[in-house]
């Protein structure tokens, strides 16, 4: 079941039980990914050392893999974190940042992909389409597809490899496969801001490290970040300003707002 | 020819196209240069895998390189891009920040010089000057000398590299050796912010992706970023509210505050 | 002697000679301390190339070692920055975040502080307390005890290592070993904004730049740091604007602030 009371309680569980998100993400979204994350009550970490990555899993409530400026390194990281979080049995969010765009994104997705464990995959339509070998074309890490274009894809995803996959856009929809949720909310302003889909995705690993139903996490997650885009972008003169109220709102976001604000 | 309707137009073209901006930067200012190049309408991405970034430059139309947290590994990366951008033809900018401090930062400089294909150096005066060998001494990534100082260094660099060379400072200049082109809008509290020369060098970017006249499309993203520096600049408290202010400045920025802030 | 006077007149060392402050820190933090840096008057310079560590150190008036996220590579650049400061003589300040979270960690820093030549290490209660084995549990990078639990631990390090020991929380604590300095100022909203420990860190490289007693210059960066949280809380909506904020009041902050607001 997904509604405004499921989204209402999972924030909720986020508050009282601050899980620890482990992050191996980019550069350009460190700052802003860990700030959503303390926004909201969870306790972010990053850590990309293969030295510390399955130690650091090993405290962890769920682990979020962003490929966005990927290297050998980080994907080494990656795998070795994955497989500590497989073992231990915590959710494990991917965002394929720009898959499509060059063949080391793809091809390091589809690895991570095959070696199991991921619970949740979040990406732009061009990227899903990517995942799949979907006609896709993706300009950098922005999607040329609208997040309807790519159900399709993101259900044989979700199919072949077990898990969630959340496609983001001007609507968003989750899918396990079978059930797809919609999320009514958000606007455009959110893509004028770097990051933003990012910062959907480490949400994601909070809700996820509280709520073990993966899609009404996924889903709860996506609408908390777009009622937040929302109410921010309305107090906002631009992308500078709603890069602030937006962490102000997540701060303050509570059960009227997320009453009021959600859409059927 | 260069006066506030090449800077509207060149602004314009930027909106049209949003020109994606393949970026090899500092870990301090990425999110920021992303965000100005979001907000003024071009596509930011930000890839350093040797493994990628032949593939990213293939996709973009400008390149901008930046030593500000350089390593090897960096290094090895920019040459690759900058060896593919020279292939393709498309415009490369380099930031050279705090050339002069340390002999890996001023080698790896020259080093990108002599392999070629670099369009635009937009640099402080204590950089450009160490570029040429001149006097110099760089406090860190801060200038010691003035623009104007630093003219002659940039005149001959320009004329040896057959590249535009932009010094930032109180005043801008602009040249390719022969024509000099002066920016004079600006606030002192741009050097207040971390990464705002990076910012400019990003900027100058996605106005070579939108104009061939390598000379007019330096000076007109120097003229936007003082212009959006100014503007900004009157409606902050100080330089945490100017670094947000800026971006939604940048964003809003049309022909009219153009029209009437630019100065002669 | 540690006064409001004191920290007032180090205020003023800072802005009249802009020391040049060299960290090798994390990716999550550099834009925001940097920008605090700037922001209280110093020049902030981020380099981690093992091949220009030293240089940089030698034109560096303090050095600022954060392991917040840390590889093999930067520890390496970490040590060698260390031996040159160590050589040149300029202090050095340490961050452990997140020690006790990760052998990786908790190691590196034992080795740094066997290196010698550590003059201040600012870290949370529970980092304070891994690195003398007391029995300590840190959850990520965040503390789970209080600042006066870690009061003895904090106090055998700086004996044993000749240092001064920060340890920051709702009340703030810096010793020599011999003696102990409290801070009264703060804000809960400091620890709700990602990196102001970091930030704490990097501001004490500044002090300790321009006053030769470590203890009185730990403890004038830690009460700038929380005097400016306490105003800035007091004109923002959560921590989006804080973040804002928080360099804004940096950067204005005046003798009659701290008079004012410091609690003795």
């Amino acid at each position: 079941m997904f509604n405004r009371d499921t989204v209402i309680n999972d924030l909720k569980k986020i508050r009282e039980q601050s899980p620890l998100v482990h992050n191996i993400t980019n550069y350009v979204v460190m700052n802003n990914t860990a700030n959503a994350l303390l926004a909201i009550g969870a306790s972010p970490v990053m850590a990309h050392a293969t030295e510390e990555a399955a130690d650091m899993v090993n405290i962890a409530g769920s682990l979020v893999l962003n490929i966005g400026t990927l290297s050998r390194a980080w994907i080494e990281a990656m795998q070795k974190a994955l497989e500590a979080a497989k073992k231990k049995g915590i959710p494990v969010v991917l965002d394929p940042v720009g898959a499509g765009a060059t063949p080391l994104r793809t091809d390091t997705c589809i690895r991570l992909l095959e070696q199991g464990g991921l619970t949740v995959i979040r990406g732009n339509a061009s990227e899903i389409m990517a995942l799949t070998n979907a006609a896709s074309s993706t300009k950098g890490v922005d999607s040329t597809h609208s997040a309807a274009d790519a159900l399709g894809s993101a259900k044989s995803l979700a199919e072949q490899y077990g898990c969630v996959v959340t496609i983001s856009g001007s609507r968003d929809y989750i899918t396990d496969g079978a059930t797809v949720l919609e999320i009514n909310n958000g606007t455009p302003m959110l893509t004028r801001v770097t990051g933003m889909g990012c910062t959907a995705t480490a949400l994601t690993g909070a809700f996820t490290a509280v709520n073990s139903d993966m899609l009404t996490a996924a889903a709860a997650a996506m609408s908390v970040m777009s009622i937040a885009g929302e109410l921010a972008e309305k107090i906002s003169n631009g992308p500078g300003s709603m890069q602030a109220n937006f962490l102000d709102v997540l701060y303050s976001l509570d059960e009227e707002n997320i009453r009021s604000t959600f859409r059927e």
